[in-house]
């Protein structure tokens, strides 16, 4: 982990935020709702979905109400609590086999697993939220659930600790009088908070630092314009918005000093699943000379497939290229071709900004060195 | 409409298009008036425009009713004799000094250039005009309103005969199974007709051949989405559309065989200006050993300029990209990066296609041999 580097001028520190953006809150006890940010609104309107069952749950995944590696697996964790929560009770299942809690949560995990394919996140809590439930199988409802709910808050909390560690450690890579360009959302709206490749931005302004982010798009749902330009303008943070493909002459013109960008899965090798467009800016940085960073913690990589090709992509609507909002913008019925995703191979990426320190250079050997020792593969 | 299935072989010559799609139409005599297919309104509605005097050539111009660097030029040249046409007379000047019709003229070539900077196509029209009205500057009005749309006509004819050429000589590169990557809009839309990048794709499919056109959507204003892909799908050609950032993954997936897009300026080295993203995906293509070509009359070219540098690139308003369809996707105020255009460096240039023959390799050398000879510097 490298010191931030003092900024070159003094400058007052920026005042603290009023409020940390939370994308997800649980209200009340362990029979209580999940409430998610409606991303699919911003900006246009700050709208929370409450969430009391899993059918909620699964469809605010599925349609990008929550979205971003982190939060998804956060939102499946107290997806878990919700199936055996106020609407569920053994004495009316829904099929014969769920009429124990336990059964019910195996039940509950492999729907919510079905929700989208990429992000490892959303497996990994699963099955975190699975053992446990299997560790407590003996236990009564009442105790099971409380348990469920804090491993669920354990989940989100050890995120949140994450994503400020990797604002603490890839703070340094920010120097005043930089450009940084990120692609898709990676903020505090993919995470508990404070974001993975945007939480080295909150830091570095928080240390009074100047720099510029250029934030593209990213069609075509435009999280990089709905989101992540809402939330660093809202942090006072000075972001240029640009189409996905002015990425490339914004390298040339000599304004990018670095890329940063999130994950969804991360490969035994380093081989890196995000946002689609992700891969073209790695390659691009490469021949600009731009360094290129992912930021992800540990809870992304997925050590046991052995490199990308093995990451399942999930293919989206036609329809979120050819209209929007409703309004066609193509010929009805044109094929598209929507991955959500694309693979980065590992050679490409400088370096992994992880809460345990920065993986550097991307290899099997590396990954292993910083990934496994604390989280064995499960 | 949906796009026809490729054919089975063996299969006919495709029939000839019932209608060749032609964006600019002259009505009436020398008094007559410019209709424009508004291109901002397709692919939802077929819309005309009917332009009588400048300003209404200037602002469709301006607002992208007609675009593509061909078509600019066209326009502007129907624009010079609407400009002397039947709602201007020497009787009644705005101005003492255009009480001639020369001297309006000269009035309206500088209006008119002014309506964008990128496009070179658009002075070389104008200069064109400008030089027939002073060759006959002593000719009555009613006379010269003729020569000037005959002047007009050819430009037009020329560029129509230009396309057909570069569709000849370009369709060779179109194999049978190809995939083949365009960005923006460079078909009959932003010509005369049939096209620049599109013509070679017109041609393979007049020849029966079978391949697949990936068009990049082609933000902010979806030229690709709206225009290519309708103008296509309307061609019964087998066309997909991908947003801009999934092109470097179709590349790395073996899809794409060839890139192929216009130009809107060509300096004297080969240097080309073409609408943001071509640089990018030019160096894309060269990384992943995919040919790229650029496809353009030599009408295009400047050599006046030596190099792309000082190829002025039009910025355009942050609302094309803070916005789509009047719908804010981003905090309202916040700063766009929005340049019309990037330089992809004659280095990336596989060949350039055009009516005279192939610029292959892009040079110096190679362009003065093929376009100078018949076309002095003006």
């Amino acid at each position: 982990m490298s010191p931030a580097s003092p900024p070159t001028a003094p400058h007052p520190r920026a005042a603290p935020f009023d409020e940390p953006l939370r994308p997800l809150r649980w209200i009340g006890d362990a029979d209580g709702v999940l409430e998610l940010l409606d991303q699919t609104r911003l900006p246009a309107e700050e709208r929370w979905i409450t969430c009391s069952g899993i059918d909620e749950v699964h469809a605010a995944i599925r349609r990008l109400s929550v979205r971003g590696a982190p939060a998804i697996g956060i939102a499946a964790a107290y997806g878990v609590v919700l199936g055996i929560g106020r609407g569920w009770s053994p004495e009316s299942p829904l099929r014969p086999e769920t009429s124990s809690w336990p059964a019910r949560v195996e039940e509950v995990c492999d729907d919510l697993a079905t929700s989208r394919p990429t992000a490892v996140n959303l497996f990994r809590a699963l099955d975190r939220m699975r053992a446990l439930a299997r560790a407590i199988a003996h236990d009564p409802l009442a105790a099971a659930k409380a348990r469920l709910l804090s491993e669920a808050h354990a989940i989100r909390d050890e995120d949140a600790t994450s994503c400020h560690a990797i604002g603490e450690i890839g703070s340094s890579l920010i120097a005043d009088g930089a450009g940084v360009l990120t692609h898709c959302n990676a903020g505090a709206l993919a995470t508990a908070e404070y974001g993975t490749a945007l939480a080295p931005l909150y830091t570095a302004h928080r240390l009074g630092r100047r720099f510029r982010v250029y934030a593209d798009e990213t069609r075509p749902l435009l999280q990089g314009a709905r989101l992540t330009a809402w939330e660093l303008s809202r942090a006072g943070i000075d972001v240029t918005l640009n189409c996905d493909a002015a990425a490339a002459q914004l390298m040339r013109s000599g304004r990018i000093q670095l890329v940063i960008v999130g994950a969804d899965r991360i490969a035994a090798n380093g081989d890196t699943a995000n946002k689609i467009g992700t891969y073209g800016l790695a390659v691009l940085a490469r021949v600009h000379g731009i360094p290129f960073y992912v930021a992800a913690p540990t809870s992304t990589f997925d050590l046991t497939i052995a490199d990308g090709s093995r990451i399942p992509i999930e293919q989206r609507h036609a329809e979120e290229v050819r209209e929007f909002q409703g309004v066609p913008v193509a010929p009805a019925d044109l094929p598209c071709e929507n991955p959500a995703f694309d693979v980065t191979p590992a050679e490409y990426i400088t370096a992994i900004l992880t809460e345990r320190g920065t993986i550097a250079p991307v290899n099997a050997a590396e990954i292993a060195r910083i990934v496994q020792p604390r989280r064995p593969r499960s």
